[in-house]
């Protein structure tokens, strides 16, 4: 952990909310989310085996717990053998001291803020509530950093609160189901970057993944035994309470209802057809049938039973992509719409989200839904999701601040759709409200955002590194002001809590070596990494065109499932090809150039293998056009000849290949056009 | 997967039970554990999309789980997309035929045989049972090949049968808490080398790690928060079952109790003695009291609560190493011993087994216990489970030998303490019967073995990698006959069984590079990983000399942690420095000693870090001895004085640092011994 100087630029602002002095000291500190106020103090506290750690309350509470793990990662951290691996309880004198007033209900309406302030021979913890302890916990980790001799956490003053109260992130687990360990190491991460809303998508299309005891042909029927049985839901809520991360199951209805409708097509619209379990990803018809009664007798049933499993206060019905196909052909369901006087099928599904919000209701649950829920009959008790912006047609600030001008409390997810793979400058660049102005009423039922990992394409082995590391920038802009916006500084601090997560079970570095190992059957596959290190998979859903290339159970062990999106290799080449006139960037460059020259003959050898052979011809080209490109810059000449080769292998380096694109070629052709404008001989 | 021509040894034997015709051909598989009769065809069966299997019988048994797995892992591991996903049930014609007559009830008694035929059209599995079945399957996998363009299963014609009927994994989960999704990719791991019983060491003095619903302190005072719940028990017994592996319980009594004691110190053999989880590893005194009628009013309790669920007919009751000190210091104890005409403490531990072995009896539960347990007096009903041998100072066959003799069902781990960090060039030359003539009777009674993973030293993080590959060669020694004992045949078979592994989950590769990235702060570590592929764990316990030098939440994220038994670099570099009069080996020697000679050099950018900085003299004098012999190989020629530097220098080598020893000390001494004979400039 090499020390960085991190360059914050200053910030004079008296924001409604946030006021914040990081601007005014410069730091060396890796935190993310970055805090509200942080001062540097001159001194550091040596971590050695005397570390001890007490709690102010001797009541067992979720701090409890949070520092026991605090001192397990500390010490496989940093191989410190501490003495006393348990936190004493109330009040005796230790090294870190930790004092808090109330136990967290995990409402929206909690408080996390704290105070963390590090001094040479004592640091202390003052929260309102244990969950903001647990997340000062998570900032001291961040302090951790070493000299040639040992491990000390950074002198630091802190004072910290989040700028939104709810910061999720979704889980998709019925395009692939996603076992109990993935969703756990996946809440620790989340913690770690103070995110605090774990929506969990359990039903779709694809299968029902929630054991229900009075209908069991949902899970025995709809979920190929993918599904988490009653006491492991229970488990994992209990998980992520202890983490002070809240719980909202989502239930998707009438639409994305298939695997529903395969245990109980008699609850569908439209009674002539097969149901089954859909193997494939897209929007499909199957629909419950709102005018039915007993499809409300089953909602009601099926959500009095799962409702305890989940005690937060927020239920999600989904309620998205019901484009009714099924309704319109259905005689029975256009008849009940005329007697109702329900003009569209948007109507029609705003009658059947009524009768949901009452149902829930009478459970004490609040109804969430994706935006299309809200209609003009809708009423505000509900909870907007939006996930349609500016990008999906919508006008400025899309259905977030529609939702919040006509009175809903909404959530915001467009712009951090995590599955379609763009970089992380993007999602860190979006700003929930931006520029809009908000009255007090209408800022405060902005309640934040979540990101959103729909599993279409990813599997335990590979979920981990579509979340992560961006979904930690994401969470940084959930809690951070708004005008913590460096992208650069932020891309310095993402580095470092990347490789962090590795500490708490997050697969994202290694399974990726264990794709490689699998391609190459475990030869030398050094050359195969560096190609995995400049291509990323295909964004915006162009990987699985049209929804058919990939089933549920094709193979996720892929070359593009190796590949991550923001490249680490390319994105670092990408910064220097537009410096040529540095000296030290040629001289990276040349580097890059170097390895990637030798790039074929070093993949030769395992190019005897059907899923590294469809490689052949980008490694290639690409050490084709690094060889000529190597050469010209060395001798600061180039032929015409050489010229056209470098121009026929970039258009072969443009073309997508097994699902990945090569990111370095518009570098490429940038530095081969300055070649032909300066070193061309004529 | 490099094809490799498997040169086995001709055997021309009869021996009693297997009769095998592997040598008379000889093959090019990386069969684990080497099946009874294997014959090889000419013809290969290509994977593509059309790939279809069905099972004769109609009803979901555990073939249906263990053919979708097999698709799932065969899609993975090949990237093939196979157009269906499922198999199919009854009499269809089918790619691959799955037939077999009963579903077993996971005994002693079952049939595991089976034969597989792969043509080139079709596949066809016979068996006797659906384990039967599930074993041909991992045959079948075994036979995954491919060339240049494709994916196959190759030509075999195989007739397999296990030679014992226990062969068994062990898992301590008292030392270090092992979760749920630990034990499963073990248990996915022991039937991929088609191990059948799960031995799992639930209680031992350092935490109790089951819930009990009528004692419930012990979880609440004597795990930590760290055990199992009876549904995640049951979860795990029925996740074994599904791939035809058996679950027997340990709980460790009257001995190792500490967490017994820590719950109910009431049952103690001392009373003016607080009791406390152990922290560190060792013999401790804590012992139930076996004269008070509570004793076992509690135990046929927590029996009864307990016992049903685990299905299997044995139940491991522990009863080693009490050396009864408690007990001496205990005058009612005296007393007692006198009153009962018990008179040493072996005979009262009698006493006890065998009022435990009726409360188990009544449970439909046979009784099984580590050796100490065969007393004179011990009904032979009771299983002995053989940790003694001649090493621990036993008579020829160890206890393993002398119980079968008595007329005791037993199960062999001497010899194969895979915590021990041997090589398994050792475990796997053990034979458990050896060449020992036995009666048909005493044969029989010889049920099998197992490997034992006591986890004083492994955290879920390493402990795959001590258990596997070892575990995979003992698999092999359990199975297959005792003539199958060619040690470099096993290891190269045993090479690519290591590496198919991953796919299963097992963590044992990706997990080493997250060490060595966590000990070097994610810089490069090329230099780190090289010295961990010639260094390894000290053996036999003296990595913690007197069980103090690591408490339980120690950290084993250490070096010592990265490196394993069998480095792979230490093997094949020892292997060859033997052949210094091969011209072919002394390029490679040479090749070695030119990347070793820059050890220091490029370890240097990281010695700046605590947990590096201790190999400093590890690296510096590796580089040096490399340099210098490097030198003296190419030029035929040594000083006395670089001699001299040499020696000195192994001196320092020789010497084990942070728990690891370098492995190839002896053939540098060796080649140095080698250059001072023949290069010696006089």
């Amino acid at each position: 952990m090499r020390k960085r100087v991190v360059l914050l630029i200053l910030f004079y602002s008296f924001f409604i909310q946030n006021i914040w002095s990081q601007g005014e000291s410069y730091g060396e500190y890796n935190l993310m989310p970055w805090p509200k106020e942080i001062k540097q103090t001159a001194s550091k506290f040596l971590i050695n085996s005397n570390l001890t750690i007490s709690i102010n309350r001797t009541d067992k509470s979720r701090v409890h717990n949070a520092a026991v793990s605090f001192l397990r990662r500390l010490a496989n951290r940093t191989g410190v053998f501490i003495d006393n691996g348990f936190p004493l309880q109330g009040k005796v004198s230790t090294s870190i001291e930790i004092n808090f007033d109330t136990l967290s209900n995990l409402t929206i309406h909690d408080d996390e803020s704290y105070s963390l302030i590090v001094n040479e021979d004592k640091i202390i913890i003052q929260a309102i509530s244990d969950v903001g302890a647990l997340r000062a916990l998570e900032t001291l980790l961040q302090l951790v950093d070493h000299n040639g001799d040992d491990y000390f956490f950074q002198g630091a003053s802190i004072q910290d609160s989040p700028r939104f109260v709810w910061r999720g992130l979704m889980i998709d687990v019925a395009r692939h189901f996603q076992p109990v360990r993935v969703i756990k190491r996946n809440l620790d991460a989340m913690a770690s970057v103070k995110l605090n809303v774990f929506h969990w998508h359990l039903t779709d299309d694809q299968g029902f993944r929630v054991e229900s005891k009075i209908y069991p042909k949902l899970q025995d029927a709809s979920s190929d035994g993918l599904y988490y049985t009653q006491d492991q839901i229970k488990d994992i809520v209990n998980y992520a309470s202890n983490l002070g991360i809240r719980v909202i199951p989502e239930f998707d209805v009438p639409g994305h209802a298939s695997a529903i409708l395969t245990a109980y097509p008699e609850l569908s619209s439209k009674k002539d057809y097969t149901y089954t379990i859909e193997r494939y990803a897209g929007i499909f018809d199957p629909t419950l049938d709102p005018t039915n009664d007993n499809t409300y007798i089953f909602l009601k049933n099926l959500f009095t039973e799962i409702a305890p499993l989940f005690p937060d206060a927020y239920f999600h019905i989904g309620g998205d992509e019901n484009e009714g196909k099924h309704w319109d052909e259905n005689p029975t369901i256009q008849k009940f719409k005329k007697q109702h006087d329900l003009k569209t099928n948007h109507d029609l599904q705003t009658y059947f989200n009524i009768k949901l919000e009452k149902i829930l209701r009478g459970l004490d649950k609040k109804l969430m839904g994706w935006d299309e829920i809200m209609t003009p009959n809708m009423p505000t008790t509900a909870v907007i999701h939006s996930w349609r912006g500016e990008n999906e047609g919508m006008p400025k600030g899309g259905s977030l601040i529609s939702a919040a001008k006509k009175g809903y409390q909404t959530v915001l997810s467009n712009g951090y759709y995590i599955d379609r793979m763009l970089s992380v400058k993007h999602h860190y660049s979006i700003d929930p409200i931006g520029d809009i102005q908000l009255t007090a009423a209408e800022r405060k039922r902005v309640l934040g955002g979540e990101a959103t990992m729909w599993s279409e394409l990813v599997t335990p082995l590979t979920i981990d590194s579509r979340i992560w590391p961006r979904t930690a920038a994401i969470a940084e802009r959930f809690w951070s002001a708004k005008e913590i916006n460096d992208i650069d500084n932020m891309l310095i601090r993402l580095k470092d809590v990347n490789n962090k997560l590795e500490e708490l079970g997050i697969t994202h570095l290694r399974n990726k070596e264990v794709i490689l190992r699998n391609i190459s059957n475990h030869k030398n596959n050094k050359a195969l990494k560096t190609l995995s290190n400049l291509c990323e998979p295909l964004k915006m859903y162009s990987r699985n065109k049209g929804g058919t290339e990939y089933k549920t159970y094709s193979p996720f062990t892929l070359f593009a499932d190796a590949c991550i999106v923001d490249a680490p290799d390319a994105m670092r080449f990408n910064k220097i090809a537009s410096k040529l006139e540095e000296e030290i960037s040629i001289l990276e460059i040349k580097k890059y150039f170097k390895t990637w020259s030798n790039n074929y003959k070093d993949l030769h050898p395992i190019l005897h293998n059907p899923n590294v052979k469809p490689l052949k011809a980008l490694s290639q080209n690409l050490s084709s056009v690094s060889r000529i490109l190597l050469e010209a810059i060395s001798s600061k000449k180039v032929t015409q000849s050489n010229l056209n080769v470098l121009k026929a292998s970039l258009l072969i380096l443009k073309e997508p290949i097994i699902d990945v694109e090569l990111t370095i070629v518009d570098s490429l052709e940038q530095i081969t056009e300055f070649c032909e404008t300066n070193y061309l001989i004529k």
